[in-house]
C-alpha cells in the first residue's frame, strides 16, 4: 500500500511557526516571532512549593488515573472564576479539562463538524486554530475583521448555512484586536436569532492591560457557544493546560471525544496548578505579566512611530502579545521576511492566517518574548528590511 | 440547528469501563473490574524528588513550549530501551511523545484512517481501542484470538482488503493472551508479503514475570507498524504518557497529527519521568511490580480452581493485569454481573471487547488492583453469583 495516509492529511502541511521556532535560536537575533508568553512570568518557585505539597498530600491520586472531565476542584475554581469576573452562570459541570486550547479546538472540530461542513472564520484568524479544524475537512469562509471586531454585516450575510463560528473576540492572535462590548453584542444576537454554534477561543483574557474588560460572548449566548481558556499564557503552556466551558446539552459529547482521545488530561498538572491557585495570590501574579507586556508594547509602538515610514499601519492592542502591521498594497511579507533575516530580525508573515491565501502585506509582530532593551533596536532592524525592500 | 453532532458521534457511547469505575467506589465491594495499575507501585517518593530536581535544573524549559516531537533525551532513552531489549534498530527520530497509548491510536487513526476503510481486529480486542478508533467510522472486520495468538489462517484470508490491523501481542487487555514466537514471525510476515500497516500497542511489555520475552512484531517489519508503549502501567497513568515507534516515512504526517491535536504533551511530565529514569534503577523497579502482579495472578488462578466449577475455562496470562474466563455456551455475563453486584463483587463482562457484540458468556477480570487478602473472598462470592445465576 504504497498511499496510506488519510485523505485529510493531504491538505495539511507543517505548521510554519512551529518551523520557524526551530531555526531561530541563534542569540544574535532579535525575534518578534514566537508566539510564547515570557518565561519570566513562570512562577517557577511556586509551582515547585506546588509539586512538592501535591506529591505529599495527593501523591497516589495524582499519579492514578483520573475522570476525564478532568479534576473537579480545578474545574470549580474555573467556574468560580467565570463567576466572580462575568457573573455567568456556570458550574463544574460546564468544565472540561483539555490539553491546552489546541486540543479543545480538536475536541469540538470531532464532535461537531463532518466533512463539507462550513465553517467562518475572522480574517486573519488563529493559524493554529485553522490547522486543529482543517484536520476534519470544512469548507471554510471568512469575514473580516474591522478594528472594532468582527464585521457584523458580512457575519449576518454569511451565518445561515455555517455550522459553526470561530471567533477570537480578545487580543486576537495575530492582530491584538478585540471586539468592542457593541460589537460582541451584536454578534452574539447573530448566533442567537441564527441558532448557529460558536467557539470562543480566548487564551489572552487574563492579559488585559488596558480598555474594559467585557463579558464573553458565551454570557450572551451560553447555549449556543463553547468557550476556551487556558493556563498557558499565565501560567506555563508546557504543561498543557486549558479547558472548555460549554453548555450541558453539548458537553456530553465532547466529554465522548475526550474519552476516545486520550482518557483525561494530565493529573499531576491539573493538581498542581489548584494547589497553586490556593497558596497564591493569582490576580497579583497576573499584574506582574500585564504590566510587563504593557511596557514592552508601549516600547514597540513609539519605536514603529519613530522607526517605521507611515504608510505602514498598526494595532494598539489593550492585551496579549501580538500586534499587526500592514505593509502597503503590493508589497510581500514573504519576500521582506527573507530581508529581515539578513537584518537579523524576524516575525511570522500574515498570510498563514488567512485561509484564503489573502493577506500578502500583513505582519505579526510579538512584543511578549523580546526583551524591553531589544524591542527599539529590532524594530530598526525591520526597518531597514522595508527600506532594502 | 437541532441536531448538531458530527455523524461520527452517532456511533459512541460513553465508555463502560468509565461509567463502572464511577459506581464502584463503596469499600464493600472486592473489585476485579479496574483497568488501574496497583497505585503501590507507583513510585512516588523518587517522582517527588525528580520533580523538584526539574523545576530547579530545568525549570524554565519545563514550564516552556516544547516540540511536538517530545522531549528529545526521553525519547532517546526509549529509543535506547527498544536497542537493549530486542536489538532494535531505531532512534529518537523513530519516537513521538503522546498521552498515553490512547492518544497514541488516536493519532495513527487521524492520520492513517478514512471512513469506511476496513480495520482488522482481535476477537476479543480492547474496547478502548476500539473506541479511539470507531470515532474515525471504518468498517471493523474481526480474527478470533486463539491461546497462541491471533488466529493466522483466518488472518491471511481476511486481510487482503485491509487497511490496518490492530495487535495486542502481549498479555492483551482483556484476555492476558501473548502470541507466541512462532505466531508472532507468521503474523509478520503476513503483513511484509501483503503490504500491511499494523498497531502494534504493547502497553504491558515491561509486566512480563513468566515465560520468554519476544521481540515485537515491529522489529519483523519495521516498515509497516506502528509500536506503541507507555508509562501508564510502570510509572504513573495519571501523568499520560505514552509513545508511537514507528517508521520515519510515516512519522510526518502522524507528527502534523500531533500538531493539530494538541501541539505537544506534558513538558514537565516528560522531563520528570525522563529524570525518574536517571536517577534509579528502573529495572529493579519493575521487577517489583512483576512480583506483586505474578503473585496476585498465581492466588487468583489458584482461587479460581478451587472455587469455580470446571466448566468455566480461564486463561493463564504470563504477565500484565487480566485474566479471561468462559462461561458455559448460553449464559450471560451481563445478567451475571447484577448477580455478581448482589454478591458485591465486580468484573468487566465481555461482551464490549468484541466489535461484533459476540462474547456475552466472557468475562475480563483484573487481578492488578485486588489486594492478595482480598482475591480468594472475591472469587468465592463471584462463585457463589454463578451458582445463584
Amino acid at each position: 500500500m504504497d498511499a496510506p495516509f488519510a485523505a485529510r492529511m493531504g491538505k495539511m502541511q507543517k505548521s510554519f511557526v512551529r518551523e520557524l521556532l526551530k531555526v531561530a535560536q541563534d542569540p544574535s537575533f532579535i525575534t518578534f516571532a514566537g508566539g510564547l508568553p515570557n518565561p519570566v512570568t513562570f512562577p517557577i518557585e511556586q509551582i515547585s512549593i506546588a509539586a512538592e505539597k501535591v506529591m505529599t498530600q495527593h501523591g497516589t491520586k495524582a499519579l492514578q488515573y483520573g475522570v476525564s472531565m478532568g479534576y473537579e476542584p480545578l474545574r470549580k475554581w474555573i467556574a468560580n472564576r467565570y463567576q466572580e469576573k462575568y457573573g455567568m452562570n456556570v458550574t463544574a459541570e460546564n468544565i472540561l479539562i483539555t490539553n491546552g486550547s489546541q486540543q479543545a479546538l480538536d475536541l469540538i472540530a470531532k464532535a461537531m463538524l463532518d466533512p463539507g461542513d462550513k465553517v467562518i472564520v475572522e480574517a486573519p484568524s488563529y493559524m493554529g486554530g485553522i490547522h486543529a479544524l482543517r484536520l476534519y475537512e470544512p469548507v471554510f469562509d471568512a469575514v473580516p475583521l474591522n478594528d472594532d471586531g468582527i464585521d457584523t454585516a458580512v457575519l449576518a450575510q454569511k451565518i445561515s448555512d455555517a455550522k459553526l463560528v470561530y471567533t477570537l473576540p480578545n487580543f486576537q492572535n495575530p492582530t491584538g484586536i478585540s471586539y468592542t462590548p457593541a460589537i460582541k453584542k451584536e454578534v452574539a444576537e447573530i448566533f442567537k436569532s441564527t441558532r448557529t454554534h460558536f467557539i470562543e477561543d480566548d487564551p489572552y483574557n487574563e492579559l488585559r492591560f488596558s480598555g474594559e474588560d467585557t463579558p464573553p460572548l458565551f454570557s450572551y449566548a451560553p447555549e449556543l457557544g463553547f468557550l476556551m481558556g487556558s493556563f498557558s499564557k499565565v501560567v506555563s503552556p508546557g504543561m498543557r493546560m486549558g479547558w472548555i466551558c460549554g453548555p450541558l446539552h453539548l458537553m456530553d459529547k465532547i466529554l465522548i471525544a475526550k474519552q476516545a482521545s486520550d482518557l483525561h488530561s494530565n493529573q499531576l498538572s491539573q493538581y498542581i496548578i489548584h494547589q497553586f491557585m490556593l497558596d497564591n495570590d493569582y490576580n497579583a501574579h497576573l499584574k506582574g505579566i500585564q504590566n510587563l507586556y504593557k511596557n514592552q508594547r508601549d516600547l514597540m509602538v513609539a519605536a514603529i512611530k519613530k522607526h517605521f515610514p507611515s504608510s505602514i499601519s498598526h494595532t494598539i492592542p489593550e492585551g496579549g502579545m501580538f500586534l499587526w502591521t500592514r505593509l502597503p498594497e503590493g508589497m510581500d511579507a514573504l519576500k521582506l521576511f527573507d530581508k529581515a533575516v539578513e537584518q537579523k530580525v524576524v516575525f511570522v508573515p500574515g498570510q498563514p492566517f488567512f485561509t484564503d491565501g489573502s493577506g500578502q502585506n500583513a505582519l505579526r509582530i510579538s512584543f511578549s518574548m523580546t526583551p524591553a532593551e531589544q524591542i527599539d533596536e529590532g524594530v530598526q532592524r525591520l526597518a531597514r528590511a522595508i527600506k532594502t525592500y
